[in-house]
C-alpha cells in the first residue's frame, strides 16, 4: 500500500491519509477485519509525524472506517451506513464464506467481514494466501470499477451505462468480422500499427467531421475502448500531486485512473447546464489545473448537459492555463431533442481538448474501439504510451466496426435514439408512477442513465444489499465522488436490459424504495 | 517533461538527470534541434541545484546529445553513433521533410534534424504544432518500443520476434472466430469478466499445469498480450525510486515501462546460464529489490537460458527480500533440443513469482492474448488494474483462441518447432558463410532470435540508416539496455518472413555488413 501525499495541496495531512484508506476500503483492496500498521511504522512509511497518523486514524474511527482493539491494534471496518455496496460476489457461497473466514476476521463484526467479500477473483484454492504479500506495497489506491462494475451474475442489470445487445446492429459487425476472417486471415497475425489502422483511423477522421470536429490527417489514436484513452492520457500527462479537475459526480473509472496517478482530483459541482465553470475559474486561481476531465453531454453520472457558453469559457480557461481538457463524449449522439450545443474539441484550434469517442459503446461494447482525437505532441506521447500499453488493439475488431463506422452508423443512430427514447420514456413513466415520495430525478435529454436522489432517511448501503438479494444491480452514487461522497445517489441504466425486463426490475427496484420508504416511516411512528 | 530524481539510489543527480534526457533523444520523444530549458528553469523544475544541472548537460555534451549554441542556449542533438536508428519514416517524403521543417532544427545540422524524423505520426496537417505543448510536462521517458517496433514499411523485417503468417493456425482460429461470431453474437457486445473469461482461463490453467505449474481454480488473468502484463505489474506495483533488476540486456519493452514508472533499473550480466545470480545477490545487499524482470528462458534479446539451479537461487532471493519476480516465458516451447528447465513459476510455493505466457506470440499476435499466473492480493490487484486499463480484454477474441489451446496446441507445437528449427538453421547456415570476421553469435537453443555482436569498428546506428534505406529493418540492441548502452549489438529474429525472404534480406544484411567491413579495412589501409 503507498499513500501519496500531496504537501502543497492545503488538504491537511491527516485527511489525505484517512481518505485514501478509506477508499481503499471502500473499493475492497483493504478489507474489513485486516489490520492495519502501527502508528508508529505508517509514520515511518509516509514520513510524516505519528501525530498525523494518530489523527489520521481518528478520523477513520470516527467515521467508522477503523475499530481500534484493546492490545491488538487497529483494524479496517466497514461503516454501518453509506459505505458501499456489498459485492455480488457475496450471494456465491464459495467466494463468500471463504472471504468470511481469512485474515482473522473476527467473530464480533462478521457483517463487516462479509461486506468486504472480494469478488470472484478471491484466491479461492487449497493454499493460503502468502503472508509476505501483505506487506508488499502496492499503487492502487482505488478501485471502484473492479468493484462495481464486474457483475455478471445480476437478473436485473442497471448498473452498467450500456445498450441492450438486441439494440446493437451485432449482424452487421459480425457479417464484416466474418468476412475479414475469410478474405484477410494476416490480420490475426499483425501486430498493426501502434496508433490504430489507418483506415479506420480515416474513417473516424470523416466521421468526426461531420460532428464538427475538422482533425489533421494523422490526428487520431485508435484505442480499446474509452476507458484506455483516459488511462493514457493519465499515465502520460498526471503525476503525483498534480491537480486535476473533473466534475462532482464523475465517472468512477476515470477517478480509479487519476487516484492510481496520485492525482490531486478536486471536485466541480454540476447545475443544469454542466459543471459550474465559474467556480472551477476561482478554484484555478488557487490551485492551477494540470487537465480538466469532463463529460459535458448527457454527463455520466448526472445528465446534466454543458451550455455553449461554458464550454467556451472552459476551453479559455485551459488556453490561459496552458492545460489540457479530456472531453469524454459517448453520449452525444444518443440525444432525446435537438442536438446538443457542439463538442469542445470543435471549437479548439490549440490541441487543448483531447476528445474520447466511442464506437464500441454504441455499436458493440464488447469489440472496445474508441477514437481519441488529439494533436502534436500531445498525440504523439499519447501514441507512445499506447504502445507501452499494449503494443496496440487487436487489427481484427478494429476493421470488423470500420464498415459501419463508414456507411452506415447515421442511419443507425436515428433509429437507436428513437429506440431508447421510448425505453427511457417507459422508464420515466414507472418511475413517476411508483416512486416514494423524497425521491426525485431529472428526465435525461439524452444518455443511458437515470440519476436519482432518495431521501436523506434512505441508506443507499443498506438499499444495494437488499437489491443484491434480489437479483438487482445499480451503481451506488458514492462511488462517483473523488472524495468523500454524499451517500443519496444511484445510478440506473434503462437501457441495459430488453424492455420486458427493465419494466420487471425496475418495478422490483422500485418496490425496494418504497419499502425503505415504509420502514422508516414505521420507525417514525413508533417513535 | 517529467524527470524522476532518486536521491537514495547512490547514482549522482547529474547523471540521472542526462541519461533521462537522452533516453528521451534517443526514443524520439525530444527532438535534435530542440532546444532544452535554461540551466537556471531546469535547476527549479527538478529543484535541484544549477551546478548539478550544468553538470548534467555538460555530461549529455560531452557524450554528444547535447550542442551549444552561443546566445542561444541548449539544444538537443544526435550524437554521431551509437545513437540508434533513424525511424523508418525518414524514407516517406512527407513526413521526412516535414519533422526536419519543424521546430527551428538548424540547417548546421539536418543530418541531427533527419535523424529525429519522427514517424508517421507526426502532426502533419496545415495547422502548426501548438506552442504551449512543449511546456506541458509529462511522465514519458522513454519510448522505444514506439519507436522502434512500429515499421509495416520494411521490405525486409528483422525487427519483431514474431512468427512468419504462414506458420501460425489462422485458418483454425479463423473458424473458430466465424462460428463464434454466428452462434453467440452477443460476445461482441458483452464487457466480460475483467479478470478474463471463465472458460478460457480454465484452458490456460489445464495447459499450465502440463508445464508443471498448478494453479487455483482462479488464479489466472487474461491480458491483451504479454506487454500489458507486464505493465499491469509495472502500474500496480513499481513506483518512483522502486530498485527493479533485470537483465541486461532486457526486453526493450519492459524496460519502457518500468522507466515509465520512474523506477530505478539495474542490469543484471547474463552468461551462457543465464542472469547472473550471484552478482544479483551482491546488488540486493546495497539496494533491496522491488521487483525481479526475467525472461529466463531463450532469453530476450540474447538466447541465453537460465539454469536450474539459478532459478532456484532467483526464487530463494525473492522470498529473502518478499519481492515479486516477473518471469515472462514468451519462448519455453521453442526449443529446438531438449525442453528447458521447468520455469520458476513451477517451483513456486508463496506466490513470488508473476508469470506470463503469450499465446497470440505463438498462434496470431494480433490477436493479444496472454495468460497471467498470480496468487492472492498480487492477483486481485491485478485484475483491479486490468479494470480501470481498458475494462478488460475483447470476449470474443479470447474464445476464439481457446478450442485451440485446449485441443490442438501441443500437436501444432511440435510442428512449429521443427520448422522453426530448420528455419533458424538456415539463418545459421548464411551467417557462418558471410558473416564478416569479428561478428559473433551463438546458435540459438530455442526462440526466434540471434543476438549478434558486431566488431567495435562498426557503427550500428550508420548500419542502421544503409539497412533502412535498402528496406531491411533490425533491432538495434542499445535499446535493450535500460542505461546508457553499449552499442554493438543487434538483434534479428529469423523467423519473422517466409523462408525464401528471410534468406534474400538476410543475404543483404550480410552484404551491408561486408561494406562496413570493408570500408573499416580501407580506411585502415589508407592510413
Amino acid at each position: 500500500m503507498h499513500i501519496e501525499i500531496n504537501r502543497g495541496s492545503g488538504r491537511p495531512l491527516p485527511l489525505q491519509i484517512s481518505d485514501t484508506l478509506s477508499q481503499r476500503i471502500s473499493s475492497g483492496l483493504l478489507q474489513p477485519g485486516e489490520q492495519l500498521p502501527s502508528v508508529r511504522k505508517m509514520a515511518e512509511m509516509l514520513e510524516v509525524c505519528q501525530v498525523t497518523v494518530s489523527k489520521a486514524y481518528a478520523d477513520l474511527e470516527r467515521r467508522g472506517w477503523l475499530i481500534r482493539r484493546q492490545g491488538l491494534g487497529c483494524f479496517a471496518a466497514a461503516p454501518g451506513s453509506g459505505a458501499g455496496p456489498k459485492p455480488l460476489a457475496d450471494r456465491q457461497g464459495t467466494t463468500g464464506s471463504h472471504a468470511a473466514g481469512k485474515r482473522g476476521a473476527s467473530e464480533e463484526q462478521p457483517a463487516a467481514a462479509a461486506y468486504a467479500g472480494k469478488h470472484a477473483t478471491r484466491f479461492a484454492s487449497g493454499r493460503t494466501e502468502p503472508e509476505w504479500q501483505k506487506d508488499y506495497e502496492d499503487y492502487l489506491p482505488r478501485a471502484q470499477l473492479w468493484r462495481n462494475f464486474n457483475f455478471s451474475e445480476a437478473e436485473y442489470s442497471f448498473h452498467l451505462a450500456a445498450i441492450d445487445s438486441g439494440m446493437l446492429p451485432l449482424k452487421e459487425i459480425g457479417a464484416a468480422m466474418t468476412s475479414l476472417v475469410a478474405k484477410r486471415p494476416e490480420l490475426m497475425s499483425a501486430y498493426g500499427n501502434f496508433q490504430g489502422d489507418p483506415s479506420l483511423r480515416e474513417a473516424v477522421r470523416r466521421h468526426l467531421r461531420t460532428r464538427g470536429i475538422v482533425l489533421p490527417q494523422e490526428g487520431l489514436l485508435i484505442t480499446s475502448g474509452t476507458q484506455q484513452g483516459i488511462d493514457l492520457v493519465a499515465r502520460t500527462f498526471v503525476g503525483p500531486g498534480d491537480t486535476v479537475y473533473l466534475e462532482a459526480p464523475s465517472y468512477t473509472g476515470a477517478i480509479d485512473v487519476f487516484a492510481g496517478r496520485g492525482a490531486d482530483m478536486i471536485g466541480v459541482p454540476v447545475d443544469k447546464d454542466g459543471m459550474r465553470v465559474d467556480l472551477l475559474t476561482k478554484l484555478c486561481d488557487r490551485r492551477p489545473p494540470k487537465l480538466i476531465y469532463t463529460v459535458p453531454t448527457f454527463q455520466n453520472p448526472c445528465g446534466a448537459t454543458m451550455s455553449l457558453e461554458r464550454r467556451q469559457r472552459l476551453l479559455e480557461l485551459a488556453r490561459s492555463y496552458g492545460c489540457l481538457i479530456v472531453e469524454d463524449d459517448p453520449f452525444s449522439d444518443l440525444h432525446f431533442g435537438s442536438p446538443p450545443p457542439p463538442s469542445i474539441k470543435s471549437l479548439d484550434t490549440e490541441g487543448h481538448v483531447v476528445y474520447m469517442k466511442s464506437f464500441s459503446k454504441v455499436l458493440a461494447p464488447g469489440c472496445r474501439v474508441a477514437g481519441v482525437a488529439a494533436e502534436g505532441d500531445i498525440l504523439e506521447r499519447l501514441t507512445a504510451a499506447k504502445a507501452a500499453s499494449d503494443l496496440g488493439s487487436p487489427l481484427l475488431i478494429q476493421l470488423a466496426v470500420l464498415p459501419f463506422i463508414a456507411d452506415r452508423y447515421e442511419a443507425y443512430m436515428k433509429g437507436l435514439r428513437s429506440a431508447l427514447k421510448s425505453r427511457m420514456a417507459r422508464a420515466a413513466a414507472l418511475l413517476k408512477r411508483h416512486a416514494p415520495k423524497g425521491v426525485r430525478w431529472n428526465i435525461p435529454g439524452g444518455g443511458l442513465n437515470f440519476w436519482l436522489e432518495l431521501p436523506d432517511y434512505i441508506d443507499t448501503g443498506e438499499l444495494y444489499s437488499r437489491a443484491i438479494r434480489e437479483g438487482i444491480s445499480f451503481l451506488p452514487g458514492n462511488v462517483c465522488y473523488s472524495g468523500e461522497p454524499p451517500a443519496h445517489h444511484i445510478r440506473i441504466c434503462y437501457a441495459q436490459m430488453d424492455e420486458a425486463k427493465m419494466e420487471q426490475g425496475l418495478l422490483k427496484l422500485l418496490l425496494l424504495l418504497a419499502e425503505a420508504a415504509g420502514d422508516f416511516k414505521a420507525g417514525e411512528g413508533a417513535k
